[in-house]
């Protein structure tokens, strides 16, 4: 069976270009794609940085905000302009993306509808994703019971399953985001969706 | 006129694959190609690396190996399997390649001729390209007089060309490899080169 794994971070714009991409993409090579929402942040620290590879790089960091914008345009993308702060990580989002796959399995369904529509709401509509008050009113907006699936993220189970799918993360070999796995054979970027999917489809 | 800057260093895989792809896509687009060999290694220290950004992170490293096999697939172009060693930097190479530059103008000719042959040494020959010796015997096989080339690349005026190059490079904001530049917009990476190009062609 053709199946390909998708690690994603809500503070990523390449990310969102994937989440954006990747479901029609898997449907027309009949592939199969596992939704893993991940935190970078302690796997960043772990491998020596205070926030990003990116963002501890000025130059690279202005260069990026360029390219997002470009790369955006070209998959046809919208995207709000960047302020000068840096990416927008989201916990209790990931929290509810992790809680989401588990209850209802990770191969698209709510958590690909629930992270699609954090993503937009960071990037086009540029609402503060870190707030619990914006989560629950993107969870609203898809038809769910905000406060119901809220309270389930923040229990102590859904909890550890999070430090479990960094754990999980990191042991694979994950050092950037997106990453797709096809097996264990890592591919690191939106730029390398295509590869992937044309590799998981033929594994 | 519809122009490119190439910057590019013998140590980086992906700047070979931009050195065999850059020539014949620019002629199809009508753009003028200019060869900008560099230096990173003082960028990447000036940025807190040991090394590079990528030989500091073990993982993207190993990840990066595979890539670049996957990349040399697609794109055609033959590669050698990789040692357990780092990057290899050629001082001379990169000094003999400017001094082309330099005497024989930036927009192909010899210097294009002789980065190629240097970076095929490299990668698929696995020639060690920082021994002089190889240096020479690259030149003498694209019918240089390696000799009086190299004592030319050796000056004390050559040296400080390429110091200024290297400052040149990090002035302009270059933290990667290759770079290409339209005008004053940066684009990183032999994954930007159509970008870059396309660019170019309606600049």
């Amino acid at each position: 069976m053709a199946e390909l794994e998708f690690w994603y971070e809500f503070a990523s714009p390449y990310s969102y270009f994937a989440a954006e991409r990747i479901g029609p993409m898997a449907e027309a090579a009949g592939v199969t794609v596992h939704w893993r929402p991940v935190f970078v942040g302690p796997i960043f620290r772990a491998m020596g940085h205070d926030t990003s590879p990116v963002v501890d790089n000025p130059q690279k960091w202005a260069y990026l905000k360029r390219d997002v914008v470009r790369q955006a345009a070209r998959h046809g993308l919208p995207i709000a302009p960047r302020g000068e702060g840096g990416p927008v990580v989201s916990m209790l989002g990931t929290r509810v993306a992790l809680l989401l796959a588990r209850e209802e399995g990770d191969t698209g369904g709510p958590v690909a509808e629930f992270s699609k529509a954090l993503y937009r709401a960071s990037f086009v509509d540029q609402q503060a994703i870190g707030e619990p008050s914006v989560v629950a009113g993107v969870l609203s907006a898809i038809g769910m019971d905000d406060e119901a699936v809220i309270a389930r993220a923040l229990t102590p189970e859904n909890k550890e399953a999070l430090k479990a799918q960094v754990a999980e993360a990191q042991e694979k070999g994950l050092f950037g985001i997106p990453t797709f796995f096809v097996a264990d054979d890592l591919f690191w970027g939106d730029d390398r969706l295509e590869q992937a999917m044309e590799a998981a489809s033929h594994a």
